[in-house]
């Protein structure tokens, strides 16, 4: 890349700078899913595919950004953000909101490249017909569909039957985030290191419920979460109009007025505080807040107790434990 | 994907009905790139390679469609269209032009990682650590790359040294297009086959001029096309601010008043028709279109010159000729 021109530097530099941060959280599923299945301490394969997981992630968050126009990402400003402050800092013409989104769209396709590049490096555990590979490629295409089905949930959800509202939600968060977090990170490692069917099954009843619990803790900080720890501005999911199981059971439950306000205040980017205050209160009275805490809860339960039933070294068992904790219980 | 849900299916619908169009330029020359290095005439490798490469364009002409703003591809909605038309045809809510533009990066990203898949499929010739997967990572960053010089010089042209103009604008073409749309495919199906690096080397001496002839013809296309052949509207290079080697050689040459016209008229995506007429005029008068022309003899005399010097089949010979001949003197 070096030789097409300098000028290309920002987008590296747009990538390194995502890709350094974050939680890890996908390399290190296929790291503990390669060791739960026998491979060793020390291997190139679940590294490897540890750095295809995080480049795809970086990817995923480019694009979404531009999708959800999220200023900020891990408390910097997101891809398209650092590209439109390059435009007007350099004193270009035409459109710099219009040029940072084009040029975030192409450091997004530029890092899923690098993101298959590192996953090919794996090696033969990763080659064509390869259960690692299959997962992969499943992974890719399923994330897909689920952001999609998210948007669309966002633009259609109010012409659809609410009382199906849940079940969409649900289905969106099993696609866009539970299986692709969690269920896909860890299978993949497991798969690298030869896990069987049976083995990659047990996987699942952990990874699943575990994934869906990390989406519903992620849907409540979007509406909840403090602005300081989660680097994203609050009330973020409800300017962008996302339908999740929260806002879904929400809407389910409030009266008439409340339901008019909230489903109004949906996807209106000019949401003030006082706005975002007056619909986490109509979420909290609805009793929507504590349900959805408790099926955290309950998914949770789920996941440990499959997690108990797995047979692990005990370091092994003590970092998916700790993973799993920190994926509910997070604040950011 | 059935399994996802429903709701996913207009993603595959985008992605085969674009798909399913086009020249097929690139999985052609792949073939004829196999065949030219001994590859047998009938053979699963350059088909399934061939499948990557259309698929990779197919995704590479949703996300350019909508970062140039493009509502026509093929003489169809481009993809970007195609869901802003469901959104608006289903009465669904928020903005519709916002809804097509996420839906297609989504579709884009999905097709991108189906090409993937089609590639790893080619099998070992196309395994890690292979000169065809070696070609085929670097032609993914550069065209990457190269998009994102074109865009940097649409909004950054007007500001940089007009000497330069249009040394930076044949920089574009050779990795936006020439490198991506003739060398490296041509190259693939060769190192599928086995082709050494000094065989590599003579194919570019054809494709690479071959190449920037086919895209300064692509250029003289967006200005001059008719919308009725090219499936694009009349002067749309003009409308996105396009500079490329036609522009760039006509701001050069022009006068003070007909340079500050054609300045002034490039981005502006309310030119009408007698504006591209205007535009169009200045561009021939000043030479700029007789001198693209020449240039376009000159590459295609270098590159058919080169063809003359491989040792090929007559066949082969025969096929890579006409796609020459139809790549520099196409009127779509």
């Amino acid at each position: 890349m070096d030789l097409v021109s300098a000028d290309v530097a920002p987008l590296m530099d747009a990538i390194s700078g995502l890709a350094s941060g974050g939680k890890r959280l996908r390399a290190l599923l296929g790291y503990w899913g390669w060791r739960a299945a026998g491979g060793a301490v020390l291997a190139e394969e679940p590294v490897r595919a540890g750095v295809a997981l995080e480049l795809f992630q970086s990817a995923a968050l480019i694009h979404d950004d531009i999708i959800d126009r999220s200023d900020t990402r891990r408390g910097a400003p997101s891809v398209h953000e650092r590209f439109a402050a390059l435009h007007e800092a350099s004193g270009w013409g035409l459109d710099a909101e219009r040029f940072g989104h084009a040029a975030a769209i192409l450091t997004g396709d530029l890092c899923l490249s690098f993101s298959e590049e590192a996953f090919t490096a794996v090696g033969p555990a990763a080659g064509p017909a390869t259960t690692a590979r299959r997962i992969f490629n499943t992974m890719r295409a399923e994330v897909m569909a689920g952001q999609y089905l998210d948007i669309l949930e966002e633009v259609a959800g109010r012409t659809r039957p609410r009382e199906d509202a849940v079940v969409r939600a649900r289905n969106v968060i099993r696609y866009k985030s539970a299986k692709y977090s969690m269920e896909h990170p860890l299978a993949i490692g497991g798969a690298l290191a030869g896990a069987d069917e049976a083995l990659l099954a047990a996987y699942s009843a952990f990874s699943l419920p575990l994934g869906e619990a990390f989406q519903l803790r992620d849907d409540v900080l979007g509406v909840f979460g403090d602005p300081q720890t989660t680097g994203k501005p609050a009330g973020d999911d409800l300017r962008e109009g996302k339908r999740t199981v929260l806002v879904a059971l929400a809407l389910d439950a409030a009266d008439g007025a409340a339901g008019a306000t909230l489903e109004s205040g949906l996807g209106r980017e000019d949401l003030g505080i006082d706005d975002v205050d007056r619909l986490r209160d109509i979420i909290s009275t609805t009793g929507a807040l504590n349900a959805v805490e408790g099926l955290i809860d309950e998914l949770s339960g789920r996941a440990f107790a499959a997690l108990a039933r797995l047979h692990l070294d005990v370091d092994v068992r003590a970092a998916l434990e700790a993973l799993g904790l920190a994926a509910v219980r997070r604040a950011a």
